[in-house]
């Protein structure tokens, strides 16, 4: 299986050194115990009051490590990926952060952290240190289960018990706060697709239409298999689960959305919508995440926990904690709706007088009506073959409204020929047109002429389009025929020179920009490009009125 | 394809609501404009300060909306899934925002955004708004590329330009520091897997030993096929093209490690920490992330971006902002390490004479080895066969070891045997039994008996193994012979409830604890605990002495 790591002897204590080196919390140190003891510190704590210490065994970062600091975590002991830490980690941890307040230990329920965690609180204890433990089984997906898994729900505990620390209180005031804070937390998973344990292969046992639900943290199976259905069903099944345990129609809860793995943040704010949507989302004050918190290292999936509010631990969760790796939370997750603005409904125009104008504009579009073959068919050469119809359509339009058209006021009949062929000329090339014209229009407010206009709508277009002279598009025919006209050539020296830049596209057989940059050589040498060529149609077609 | 999502037509809508209900930044809201405009804006935004709005296709969360806030953007424009935003909604974005400062939009270089967020640009100015265009082009992955696609470097621009924005800098101030920004900034990718892209079958183009370098955020392949490799030697391939546009010995840069979307914090912290080791690491003063920033969809890579740092930017990116999607930064990063404290090396006991413990001890201890097989047999019909093995190495190391055993004093011989029964028995029963024997030694320090210490042992014990009576494990015969004690009966009497006690788990057919909890009831069924067994004989033994 691919996955990004080196030896797997090294993946915990090169993730921890690479989370300590990046993370904003400059806070924190490592004992000097790597490889057998891995135990991340905070470095401004003066053991005055209960340090809190949590850990087991590694691959649902940032859990632990990630939550050290002021408010949370004072240590965290962190064993191999889905190992529990050894005896001597933990009570080396406990030993470089207590003092005379003592140290309250947060286990997740599992037989090694038990064990592990106990025999180093005890061991502690005759060193003389106080020590309290707290064992979170906060696993609802298997019904009376005798040793229920501890999950995301630790999450609240390290919260609740973080804050009473830091404010002073007492060990056993920290400890039974903790205790009645996991006592009240319930947590259940569901994923698309097992972990990948370093080292196995990948166990796909789920088919396509198989999820599963009431997973472990460990790779473990989920305790039922369920038919994979839309986002809003599988978190109403889950939040099925949660909401036998909420204990009255009044009772209120803090929620974690907690991303198992590998679900990319676009899906998680999907489920955290669907959760809103469910009966347990109107028992929830507070939502913490979407976010990883305590992950199945890759798993495809997402838990959910609640813990039931209280005043005190509302204000709890509600405190701000100096932990780069709490995502914050949410009181009240309503959606904020704020009025569309106005930007213009379409412009009305009236018809002014000029009659060149209006020639020009009445000529140019029948000779793109007319050529709409033609242009269709050097486009088949090279791509989709619809340049033609692209122009035929805007030329069409245009002529559906000449009764409207402001021929003689350049600023305005500019922005006419934007607002209409944005909204009616479909694809790139209306989008690149209507820019043209709209810096054209704005050019005319500063008193350009026609070709001044026109050349500064082009480098407008250029700028956001991209291409350039000799990328092989109309600009190579335009620019040209532009250029003739600014320099007081006439404009049948203008249409001399877009057919000459039109007919020179045969010759290029590498496009930059544009339909054609995708376009093989061979396909390209011989033929015109199909804007260019409509460019120097209408050129041509100009120098006959102009 | 198994994905989080409900309808393909709903998937931004929905992720945004999901965004905007839970994002602890509760100053956002959207245009009420969906399904069509889909955008982001600050509510606490009075306009009298440059204006940023970003955006782009979504599929790359938490990019832009997670970025909205003070001190980064003030709107964010969301398209579909990997396609561009209309003209209209950048436009209500600009018109939402914008005052008399002006608006700076933050476009990254792909066609439809240029060209729509162009033409919106152009739009707004005809409405009489001040805006500004920069195009961020980070990509390096193709050398001399005329059109370098936007990446995660986007972030960097929305940090500087943000940072003077918010305080009050001219629009032609932030403009032109975002393109400075945007000029030095660097980023390529490198992935395992391609994206998911919804309703489309997963593309699984890659080999099981191919990775891609050089990709862009839209399931575009990679410009070059690599082999896959460790996480070190792919992290070198990404910082050797890096390498590439440093400038000089010394140019300082700082760096964004962006999660692609899938890859799992653990992994991601093993690339955090294969960066540090590169020539790239040792130019980097300021690490943004690893986080998820600018993502591809589920993506199964990370991608690098590097920005040169001068005085005005890194003072920029430094800044604070009220952005929760921003995750902060590492100025400096390097792994601090504290001493490992000590936690008592083996302590050293010498004999303390008591010939009733003495007697017993070496009784039981040798009970324990003749009974090794007899125990095997029985744990084999339900297990690994491996109970007696474990009694009896314990029984011959504390047989090995009497002559330094301190009879006398019950807390330290208590102590001794936690200390050398959690080195040397190996396995839970070895850190169950220390456990036991750790809380024995307490009780003694306490003045208990010997049947009140171990009884308080055992209360612990439980406490931590999470047994009962009853679970079918060696409490079933231990608890019955030591409250016997405790209520005054004779040892032998306390030896008749071991015996009772052990051969009533013979009819225990489900064990809820321990080794046996996964074993059928029909191999339970007849057959005594071993555990159980060992303390029945324990306690015969013992009666023959006291």
């Amino acid at each position: 299986m691919k996955r990004f790591i080196n030896s797997k002897s090294d993946i915990v204590t090169e993730a921890l050194d690479g989370f300590l080196a990046t993370t904003p919390n400059d806070k924190l140190a490592r004992l000097d115990g790597y490889p057998h003891t891995k135990v991340i510190v905070r470095t401004d704590w003066n053991k005055s009051r209960v340090a809190l210490v949590s850990g087991g065994g590694s691959g649902h970062e940032p859990a632990h490590a990630g939550f050290v600091g002021e408010g949370m975590l004072t240590a965290a002991v962190c064993g191999e990926v889905f190992a529990s830490p050894s005896v001597d980690a933990v009570l080396s941890a406990i030993v470089a952060v207590s003092g005379e307040a003592g140290c309250l230990l947060i286990v997740k329920n599992y037989t090694g952290d038990r064990l592990n965690f106990g025999l180093a609180a005890e061991r502690a204890k005759a060193l003389g240190y106080k020590v309290e433990v707290v064992i979170v089984a906060d696993d609802i997906s298997i019904p009376g289960a005798h040793q229920p898994r501890g999950l995301a729900g630790t999450l609240f505990v390290h919260k609740v018990a973080g804050y009473l620390a830091a404010r002073g209180a007492l060990l056993e005031d920290v400890a039974q706060a903790a205790r009645d804070a996991a006592a009240c937390s319930y947590s259940i998973g569901l994923s698309l697709e097992t972990c990948t344990v370093p080292g196995n292969a990948k166990d796909d046992y789920l088919k396509d239409n198989e999820a599963e639900l009431g997973l472990g943290i460990h790779g473990e199976p989920g305790v039922t298999k369920i038919v994979f259905d839309t986002a809003a069903k599988l978190m109403r099944m889950v939040c099925d689960q949660l909401e036998k345990v909420v204990r009255s129609d009044k009772a209120r809860y803090a929620a974690i959305i907690n991303n198992l793995g590998a679900v990319p943040p676009l899906e998680m704010g999907i489920l955290a919508h669907s959760l809103s949507k469910t009966a347990l989302g109107g028992h929830i004050d507070i939502v913490i995440g979407p976010a990883h918190l305590m992950t199945s290292l890759d798993m495809n999936g997402f838990s959910v926990s609640i813990m039931e509010l209280d005043a005190p631990r509302k204000k709890a969760l509600l405190s701000d904690v100096e932990v780069s790796n709490w995502p914050g939370l949410r009181e009240g997750g309503t959606v904020t709706i704020s009025a569309l603005p106005d930007i213009g409904s379409r412009k009305k125009y009236s018809f002014v007088a000029n009659e060149t104008v209006q020639a020009v504009v009445l000529a140019v579009c029948n000779r793109l009506v007319s050529a709409e073959g033609e242009l269709n068919e050097l486009d088949a050469r090279t791509g989709d073959g619809d340049t033609g119809t692209t122009f035929g359509n805007a030329a069409r339009y245009i002529l559906s409204e000449l009764e409207e058209m402001p021929f003689g006021d350049g600023a305005d009949m500019c922005a006419t020929l934007s607002d209409r062929l944005s909204q009616n000329m479909g694809g790139s090339s209306g989008v690149l047109m209507a820019i043209l014209f709209a810096a054209a229009s704005e050019a005319f407010h500063q008193k350009a002429s026609w070709p001044s206009a026109i050349m500064a709508g082009v480098t407008r277009m250029m700028n956001y389009g991209g291409a350039k002279l000799g990328d092989r598009t109309m600009l190579d025919s335009l620019l040209p025929a532009l250029e003739a006209l600014l320099n007081g050539k006439s404009v049948s020296d203008a249409a001399n020179a877009a057919r000459e830049g039109a007919d020179a596209t045969a010759m290029m057989d590498q496009a930059r920009a544009g339909r054609s940059a995708y376009v093989p050589s061979e396909n390209l040498r011989g033929v015109t490009d199909p804007g260019a060529e409509a460019i120097a149609l209408v050129f041509e077609e100009i120098s006959t009125i102009v």
